[in-house]
């Protein structure tokens, strides 16, 4: 359903967010887009989602500036984040931290933030994204991501065991690129 | 679509966030209840969007702990965020950031939120919802909005005439009811 044809009378940048970031799944690409994951081989195996529709959202990214395509191999792209892409981490950290807080998943598992190229050592990062240790907004390049496991391991639901997803439970720095 | 059938073994907040609050229109729903609205007639006057979307969405949020129904007069009920909901102002702020700078407007009017009980003198927020002046993370009770016409009055879109839009348009305290 489109988002109301009044839309350019409302004047609502919250709006025009979502025309682009706010179909079902666009933010879930975007959040493994920081997480380093960039072929569409592994968003698809990670994420678990028709091509068709992995494709779909990969291209309104391309067109709306968020994604960049670069090619990696013979006929391959991967696909990277621009400034204006990388602009949008304060909007999947806020909403990600909000479902920790609110939404505890099956077996508790909670994922952690650390600002790594803090000049005061580091913290997990705190509302709004904020470095507790030092009091700036990092960007996502310099934060250290973690999960924590379940309080009690017997809650801990059975692990996915695609390569991103195990890629993704070590400790890693945002953006770099998953082994 | 649904977010995937291996959603309980992702172990990912932002999914768990989206499972609520990723519809369309539910976020549209949410910052309008930081503006202040709180009655089905008004939502439904400013979204411009059916009648059976907008209950679906009101009774997803209530059943989420987001909203709570509160009687106001015969037969009617408001809609007011609890602490839940009002825990996700950092997520509607950043997307909204997010549009306003990177997805500007027809006219390219903007919205700013000023930290008006700041003992710092207050300014507009910054990144992450922090307001530059005393550094904290204000809670949406403590700011005030306004609208910034385009750089050029003849851009300007046709405004909204409902009642809604014309109070949403003036200076007001968020989650103040709306005159």
């Amino acid at each position: 359903m489109p988002l109301g044809r009044d839309y350019d009378r409302q004047d609502c940048a919250l709006a025009r967010a979502l025309e682009v970031v706010g179909e079902r799944w666009t933010l879930l690409v975007l959040r493994d887009c920081f997480f380093g994951v960039r072929r569409f081989a592994d968003l698809r195996a990670h994420l678990d989602i028709p091509r068709a529709v992995l494709s779909d959202r990969l291209a309104t990214l391309v067109d709306a500036g968020i994604l960049e395509r670069r090619p990696y191999a013979s006929g391959r792209d991967e696909y990277v984040l621009t400034d204006t892409g990388l602009d949008l981490w304060p909007a999947v950290f806020t909403l990600a931290r909000w479902g920790d807080r609110h939404r505890v998943g099956p077996g508790g598992g909670r994922r952690r933030f650390r600002h790594a190229d803090c000049p005061s050592g580091g913290a997990d990062l705190g509302g709004g994204g904020v470095c507790p240790a030092c009091g700036t907004l990092p960007a996502p390049a310099s934060l250290e991501t973690r999960t924590l496991g379940p309080e009690d391991p017997d809650d801990a639901p059975v692990p996915r065991d695609d390569a991103v997803s195990e890629a993704l439970r070590r400790p890693h720095r945002l953006l770099t690129p998953l082994p």
